[in-house]
């Protein structure tokens, strides 16, 4: 309501004061994006957790495999949602309905993952992905199983929970920082 | 993903074996609204539940009162997305950023309504509302006089309790019905 | 402790001044039962809410179907103890004993119906009931596929869901205005 | 519904072929109540247990203090209800109503202790015994200044705790072996 | 942090104070394990709980059985961690250590049973013990099959279901009473 | 019980066929300590994700500021035994003896830190780790208020968060692979 919002509850530095690695990366996804996701302005206030952050995120959600990169998405929105993380779901809501082409579906998944549009072997992939955010502990070889019996091997369940875990802690410094979505990202990909 | 999917798990009358009442109002809402809501639809399959439904509907969120319309809408789209009901946070989001002529509010509430762009008072209007949808056994007297610091009567509090408790079993039948939400709510008002 | 205590936290409408078409619901109640529960004292405080909250109740509880009522008041009583609202459970265990002819089950159902002197297929109704009150959100085909194993249809699924969840509504109402149980209940069908 | 339904999943003795002492101990009760509690015969099958059980409860609930008889069964009621102990909420709001001599009294404190017909030094009383119940991890210096303020020294709190924590485990094993409530209770002080 | 910690919350008895028979069982434990262990002391506080206590807790534990006295020591270890009790996850961890002759069990069965090294059989025993600890009203035949097809009998279900009952109770007056674990435990067996 | 149990259910990599960089930090940490953590082992089946987490660890651990190194640990024990993650309570168990020079301070704060030898700053710092963990969603501005009156400024707020955020991933990752805690860790610093 304010003319312009905080985006973190911790001091954001200008981009001109950025280490110079780090304000590479910023420029080159403004570049790209068209603005600065405000992630990355609000996490460079820690320059080694930054770097440590965006190359977790990229080992993650960069790499090659059977997860197609909607499908990475899809577990991003719908275990945010779970944490109530509203940075990460607007954000990564946003990618997903463009990697996906699909305007409906970050919405369906993030709210009711059950209920949404989507094959049933996506739907084993967020019921692992659920129980890896909420229960990890109780995950044994029967997910393992179950996982397998919709095509995914060992590899995918690797990734599958590395990237319920990795934005589990990003849902966390998000709403302890009270991390802002820009406004950019609700209409993209409607 | 098919070419028309179902909005119901359960039967879908067609519109012209409706009963005159229901096919009245059922065309109301399409000449308004352009479209029909699918839960118009949907509820139309028991046609006294229907009538119930939207006299008890119309009662809570057409009345007069100190809450405004767009803080009704935020009441339903905070517990329904606590609820996991996708057609209630995408149909009444939509009516949000409509009301209220915000396109942001809608994804901030449903997400995590204490880190969203409104005013202390709508928060503990929320506050109380979370509470009636999760925990409504422990309300007391000093969750009213909460309220009251933040200027709402026992009125606005029958109200906002009203709405939650309402789409609470509005939440329930859309979960149990697989009710989907109509396309055109997604992107309306952003 | 006291003499003549509240009814309820809102303000109670006399008998005399109610709309004539509640007062004669109400008049017709006390006609059959003897006194008026105070379910309808509490909520005449509202009219038009009022209206539909009756309609919907009898739309629910007074439709032909395969539940017996008995059946439906168990789901009533069952919901309405984890929901820990005093007022259902003591005004509708009252009815299922009278309406089961049977003394005993409303205090069984009400702590623990996986306990109670029921059959297999009423203990799957409220196994049903029971996760429509609790996580509608993760209700499925599996859940129909286990009513169905117990003879119940479509129709009474929705029947099941209707209960249990406009008494979520009814609990939550109770709840929030202190609602009391008439004396009287208490003993019935005892 | 069956004639003579189980009183136990696990076997149950013959009176006669108690050994001295529990033979003894259950004519008493007999004899004084007019029939065997099932509690009685149910916990018989384990004589060693069965002593040390009603050592515990005696030692509970007839000592000496400043909690009556009564608002020693209330913290039995309520507890058990959340745990979903048929046997104990029965059995034991029978003995509430005749010792506080009030008919109402057991049923609005196992739905809810917070809106019943109660003192407030009482909901203190329950609070904490609740907490003792669900959350002992959690008690701390600031429950016991809760107490203090409502009149109860630490040796009540140590009877409050002592009495949720026992029935803790009555209720468990009340649970686990289908302990069936005599019919007798249901009626008893109404 | 201080000198001499208090061991309980309460008054703890002087050794040479306590009742005859107390004294005499104090002292035995003290010669056995060379120091007297704080349970022992915090629950003289109250004499007749405290024969209660002990006569259950070795009706649980010395019995013979299909149980091992080591596996008898895993369900305390499991459920009292599970019950966030610092006092029965030492000092029984310590006695579980020395049972099973295994310097790492204790904390694995501890922190999560399901990754100890352990047997699928004594996993099944744990499964069950924590289910009668957390939710003992959900307990139903299933459970009783499922642990026949581990070997199991009834007497062993009890036996599992005594412990874990019994230690729920030790728990929650451990957790009240701020129950201090002696420091000799940490290292017994390691 | 295996003569040589697994440290992973994925492949791990020998050392020498480790890229250079990770072969080297292993070998350092092999050198300092006498034994390679399996922390190390197991997520150097990943080589990007390996790089990334220990960047991260060590820009949370090795940095400067306010808490002191054995803090720093009690946050990861306590957030661990929440998440009931065997290696990380065993190990930084371990390390926290360690760093504490205190064998029995691990255990304590690992089942209940609210019982814990620890001062109440600390109790402050872990109420704030444990909501971090648990529900960060719900972090407001009074949680960093009860922070500053116990002399922890904002950064170590973001320290704090830092770390309960990070150890949930490192959790989740170490359940869903069974990473097995080295037998070494069990008795260090006791």
């Amino acid at each position: 309501m304010t003319a312009t919002p905080r985006i973190s509850r911790f001091p954001v530095p200008e981009i001109q004061d950025l280490p110079e690695d780090i304000r590479a990366r910023v420029l080159a996804v403004q570049e790209k994006s068209g603005f600065v996701p405000n992630v990355f302005l609000a996490l460079a206030h820690r320059p080694d957790e930054f770097r440590a952050f965006f190359a977790y995120h990229d080992a993650l959600m960069e790499k090659p495999g059977n997860l197609t990169k909607a499908e990475r998405e899809m577990i991003v929105v719908a275990t945010s949602n779970a944490n109530q993380c509203q940075y990460c779901v607007v954000a990564h809501g946003a990618i997903l309905r463009i990697r996906a082409k699909n305007p409906l579906v970050a919405d369906q998944v993030a709210v009711n993952y059950r209920k949404a549009d989507i094959t049933p072997r996506q739907k084993a992939m967020l019921d692992f992905a659920m129980k890896v955010s909420a229960a990890a502990y109780a995950v044994g070889d029967d997910d393992f199983d179950t996982l397998r019996q919709h095509g995914f091997d060992d590899e995918d369940a690797w990734d599958i929970a590395g990237i319920a875990a990795f934005f589990g802690l990003s849902n966390r410094m998000a709403n302890v920082t009270n991390m802002r979505a820009n406004a950019e990202f609700y209409a993209m990909g409607r």
